[in-house]
């Protein structure tokens, strides 16, 4: 391996890239621009009880806040919010895990219900279905090939991460009762991908994070149609933690309203500044992988409904590729770049997730990187 | 049974007093007489990451709130800090579960670990270590008694919940490594409880909610001896919720610092606020139940360091009890009062837990109610 003289990359050697996990600090920068457009000021009195609504099944949400998620699924056009229960979650990963434990327990049998997800997928769902062991459900891995009998639950992630690929069930049991689904539609949103359709399932999980870039607030929420899987989510939340914090909820309820009251403006369009902001990025990134042996998925163009205009997909993170025979997550950790490893997401050592959120000086050590990588190689060769 | 008219009751009678749960909006009239000076104003741009501290075992937690956590120990002398990993939970509810998870962990055997209180005990202790059907670890009910072999956890609350006495572990198993013990101290207080000592057990769990009364902001914390234990406690709260909010975080360590700054105060002291509060309804609470088949613990009086006095304790909770052979439960929801039902605690149909930290229109209610039950009673004999 031939050493390259760079004089910036040694400069910045001791610094770590760490793009394993989707930190979505990329937004900041819109957020600071806002001014006092979506600050909070709450007083040591307020918000002080475990209610929000005791009338509503799920007493723990904030009706701001319900109210400004139904605006802004109405006014982006990317699901249907009318006769269904909104469950809050502290993200969506804590809904994801009641939303499998609620169907389980619905499921009603002695043996755990399988829970599958098409590779490559969230990582995440492997820890988040073993780590407690829980004898309700089982994680069985790869949906792709998934043909054991009884009950099972498919994870569907559209745009799926880590590949940002549009995504339906892979599991062919049409009208089986016992096939049930959930829809991570984290990243079904404009800046990320065209909405070509409201989308209509039965358990739809949305999260702050990836819409607005407030991961710190930790709130996700659920679109749910069952009357009964919604109950035994919110008993699944009360149990785990006693509800979800209030000061997250009123903060998310006034920052979605501002999204939703701005996201047609021409100057202060939350979802143009970010699909804007993304596209720079890919482009970057397609310009260095140009011409090497990395590789990137293509994603087809489609009609965003939103935008009223046909549009390409920026995911919010790159699955990158290699064509050569390596081990992709130790090649990026050597040049201290840190990602997410193929095999975690139950593909091969030659991809990696990088996360495409990070703060822009970031994305650029990373872009330099990877451009130096190739330098390397081709040396090499 | 004799009807007894009373008119304020009568025009009451449609109002249900839910002392079940224990809704801490006690304090509330506290917090509103503060005014300003607990007020957070949180703009669009902060707290946007997942990451509160690279460099902290908690990741998540927010350096204000680890320094307004060690000062108001330091101040109030309830819990020892020093030498101590800081765990910041979504409400004592998911760290309690962090702990019994890192505990069994790290037990290491194929055979769940066994996890204990001596009845009465925390009703939701039952729900929170059986609704996973976690193979790790196994609820075995009553410590009282308990004599299995094997590993196990031991939770003591103290003062308890729901019987307000001052506990210790119950299962004699000295030097023995395989017992390990996770110490609730909720409502280790000075408004509830005279503080003895300043306690330094290996895990120590805290609740925001009841030393304040924000009960909705969901923060907890735990005080941890062992790094191993800390660190596996993280890991479940990172797969469990990826963190903890962090608008709660600030808020919290906000309310908490003027909380510390005042505790010396004349005026100001929430503690002392608190303590008499209290101490007025459980002497409106006693007169009611003197002379009466209703029972209530005796609770030794104590010096405490805070207040540099003796005194006595005034729990959060009321464990009511009957002579009579009777299930209290339903007597009280007769009476439109919703109470715990001590079956629910490993107790009797005789005893239910009440919160004493209702507003205070419910809780004279609740008296009145309670007046009236004894006053049916005498005229029934």
């Amino acid at each position: 391996m031939v050493k390259v003289e760079n004089t910036k990359n040694i400069a910045m050697s001791d610094c770590i890239v760490n793009l394993d996990h989707g930190d979505p600090t990329a937004y900041e920068e819109y957020w600071r621009k806002m001014g006092d457009r979506c600050t909070v000021t709450i007083r040591g009195c307020d918000l002080m009880s475990y209610f929000s609504d005791v009338n509503n099944l799920c007493w723990f949400l904030e009706p701001e806040l319900a109210e400004a998620i139904k605006e802004l699924h109405g006014a982006v056009g990317n699901a249907a919010t009318e006769d269904r229960y909104i469950v809050v979650g502290t993200g969506s990963t804590q809904l994801c895990q009641a939303a499998v434990h609620a169907l389980s327990l619905l499921a009603g049998g002695i043996e755990p219900v399988s829970v599958v997800a098409a590779a490559p997928y969230y990582s995440t769902y492997v820890e988040e279905t073993t780590y407690v062991r829980s004898g309700m459900y089982k994680w069985e891995g790869d949906a792709w090939g998934f043909d054991k009998k009884g009950p099972f639950i498919e994870l569907v992630t559209s745009p799926n991460n880590p590949d940002g690929t549009i995504r339906e069930t892979v599991v062919n049991r049409p009208n089986d009762d016992e096939a049930k689904v959930i829809h991570d539609f984290a990243y079904y949103w404009p800046h990320y991908t065209p909405i070509t359709r409201c989308q209509d399932h039965d358990i739809m999980l949305f999260t702050f994070s990836k819409i607005t870039g407030h991961a710190g607030s930790r709130i996700g929420w659920a679109l749910v149609k069952d009357k009964e899987v919604a109950k035994k989510m919110v008993e699944y939340i009360v149990v785990n933690s006693i509800g979800v914090s209030k000061e997250s909820q009123v903060r998310t309820a006034k920052i979605l309203k501002v999204l939703k009251e701005t996201c047609q403006s021409e100057t202060e369009n939350f979802f143009e500044y970010g699909r804007e902001m993304m596209k720079n990025r890919w482009e970057r990134l397609r310009e260095v992988v140009k011409e090497s042996d990395f590789t990137l998925p293509k994603y087809p163009e489609g009609y965003c409904n939103f935008f009223g205009k046909t549009l390409e997909s920026y995911p919010a993170f790159a699955w990158l590729g290699t064509k050569e025979e390596t081990d992709l997550v130790n090649d990026l950790r050597r040049q201290k770049v840190m990602s997410r490893a193929g095999e975690r997401c139950g593909s091969d050592k030659k991809h990696v997730r990088v996360s495409m959120l990070s703060r822009e000086d970031v994305f650029n050590v990373f872009l330099e990187r990877l451009a130096n990588m190739k330098l390397i190689k081709s040396i090499d060769l």
